[in-house]
């Protein structure tokens, strides 16, 4: 292999990690940049300055996001677009996103450097905003370029300081038409390589995996009204107890979905009671439900059969009860001929691999409806992500950037 | 009845009410006396000054509780102590203790004028605190004057903002020896009337009760300790979930609780999770535990099964738990004697009335161990207290101020 220095490939890939790991950086250790905040921009700036430096030739869209053009000697008007999200979520950590942009930008600049300018053209990106950190809106990149979101979806959407993210889209020179609109009709295919964020593929001691389905999702909230009262003068038979139901819910639902043993994942993350003083009973809880599978009629008739077994509850308790299903987003396959010809590549490669199911929500899955996509992991250590100690072995970097390489190089060379 | 003005006993009743509420006024319509504040000082102040046109001697002791005294004929050296607490919660209503603390001074105020002084010697009380609402401490009026407290105890205290109550008590001019001391030796007997705080007398269309007990009472945190994970590429069979753990634990104790159909109350009030996001399993569940009962081998039966069965829960889940119990009160008898001579006075008033148990803790459970003691309730409306929402019918207070003016006189003339 050729280097355009005497570093290795693994030197290289660290080097750059650590490099945008410390653009917003934070006390705690961990990476905060959260979309249209000063480090964001930092850091965009930084990406796209540094795709230059790399051989690829860079430009903003209106939006934010950030691509790096490898011209292709055949097809120019399409492109094989790769890459993944640069912001992160409070305190998150150096790989999440970050590192499937950066591996973009080292295989192209890899394969220029061996085998000169493709067939076709490559293009990376560093898409600007995937977490839903900072507005409740996700994928604003990858959803601007493929026409999920419009510009005019920017005013109707706040962060907690209830700043409009057009607004704040605004204060740093995007969305006026400075730039070219994020709408693509370019696109051949998208890839994205992505940190696991779960410990299969540690604990199976795999060292890559090609994802055949981004899961379908639901996300509920339930709210739960009985009636505060005091917790030592009311009986137990004249009680409203909110808690007391959402209890009986939980330990449903949960119980039901560890009995699946199908891959269906549920978890109730979140949970508010008012007044929430011990010596008060509960009158009001609010808990959220967040469920998976990568089938939509599985994990559709999961929810729908939960639904009946919460009304069920909330009537025999005596509670009124309010189901708001915020987000329904189908599984998302990726190209199956795409994802069976990395498989055989790895196989090729020698390497240890698999084919799974990607239990959280990716930009891929924002593409995988709109273009033929394919989406890969590398480890995580102990499954941990969204925390300063989220962490991947070099070698498995390394493994994860020499597959994008050799997926490239048979996809434009 | 001979009035001092052209007023009747409920004008007079109401006037005070109003009276007293407003200090301490808050804009939600609510009362907030903390120990110690400015509102509380100047509420104390202004009781010791209205006790004094009453009629009646008054003096601070040096915690801030004030006495209003009936100089006996024939019995001097001890005294019938009658009244309550001047404190509040916060945005409290303007009956909690304070009806108690007028009651007994119209009381008093209204058998003077009618027969002269008594032969027993009665002094009326307004209690500096019993809430426990500012300091980690409840009941430091009348656990000063029984000697559960003393002062040096002032100095572990603190509030929120890190004040310690000896701090606090010295700002406002008390602790310092300039008043007599709060330990009392002379008490026959005490005697409290209160809002019931619940539901039960309103609904029973009863106006008035003997209080037979108040509550043993067991408060506890429990602390469940899972992993938080990933919702999403986590699989079932790997979680910690702790709140999945809480969930069984409750829907236990409560279910439990409703079945013993003994007046045994459980309540779970209080709950939060770590990090207590949607898509983030909660590795951190901390839950509070009150339950409350009058027979102490009830209560204390109960709280050791619930306790086995969460930790062979926790055992199942593979979650660690720790349990503290950091409040532990046995229940207290009201004197029977006393008890069953107010029964037979209302009966010949020709009231509505029961003999019940107090589910809320009060300073007669203080006094209770102490000496003598007797404790009365009127009705609360819809059982709402703590909150600018109390509110007991004016006909019910006077019910409670004529009840306490038979029971003194029986007792002092």
């Amino acid at each position: 292999m050729v280097f355009r220095t005497s570093e290795t490939l693994s030197q290289e890939i660290n080097r750059l990690i650590e490099w945008l790991g410390s653009i917003g950086y934070t006390e705690n250790g961990g990476v905060t940049r959260l979309l249209y905040s000063s480090s964001w921009l930092e850091a965009q700036t930084a990406v796209k300055k540094k795709m230059e430096e790399m051989g690829l030739s860079s430009r903003f869209d209106d939006v934010g996001n950030v691509f790096g053009r490898l011209e292709g000697t055949e097809e120019r008007e399409r492109v094989i677009l790769v890459g993944s999200h640069i912001d992160t979520v409070v305190d998150g950590g150096k790989y999440d996103g970050a590192f499937g942009v950066l591996a973009a930008m080292i295989a192209a600049e890899q394969l220029y450097l061996q085998y000169g300018a493709p067939k076709k053209t490559i293009e990376t990106v560093s898409l600007c905003e995937e977490e839903g950190s900072r507005f409740h809106l996700a994928f604003w990149g990858s959803g601007s370029i493929t026409g999920r979101y419009h510009l005019s979806d920017a005013s109707q959407v706040t962060d907690a300081e209830n700043v409009t993210l057009e607004d704040a889209m605004h204060e740093v020179g995007f969305g006026t038409g400075t730039y070219p609109s994020a709408k693509r009709e370019d696109i051949a295919c998208f890839l994205e390589t992505h940190i696991e964020q779960g410990q299969i593929l540690e604990s199976e001691k795999i060292s890559w995996a090609a994802v055949s389905h981004i899961v379908g999702m639901k996300r509920m909230t339930i709210h739960l009204t009985g009636t505060s009262n005091h917790a030592g003068t009311t009986p137990m038979d004249r009680r409203r107890d909110s808690l007391y139901a959402a209890s009986q819910m939980i330990a449903d639902v949960i119980g039901n979905a560890k009995k699946q043993k199908n891959g269906l994942v549920a978890t109730v993350g979140q949970l508010s009671l008012l007044p929430n003083v011990g010596n008060v009973i509960p009158g009001t809880c609010v808990f959220s439900l967040d469920v998976r599978h990568h089938e939509y009629d599985v994990l559709n008739q999961f929810c729908r059969d939960e639904i009946e077994t919460f009304k069920s509850i909330a009537r025999q308790e005596g509670i009124d009860i309010e189901i708001k299903t915020w987000l329904d987003d189908s599984p998302v396959r990726m190209d199956p001929m795409m994802t069976q010809r990395h498989l055989e590549l790895a196989q090729e490669a020698g390497i240890s691999f698999k084919k799974m199911v990607s239990g959280a929500g990716h930009d891929s899955q924002i593409f995988g409806v709109y273009c033929p996509t394919a989406m890969m992991f590398v480890p995580s250590h102990n499954g941990v992500s969204h925390s300063p100690k989220e962490f991947t072995k070099t070698e498995d970097l390394e493994t994860g950037v020499r597959m994008l390489m050799k997926i490239l190089y048979q996809m434009a060379y």
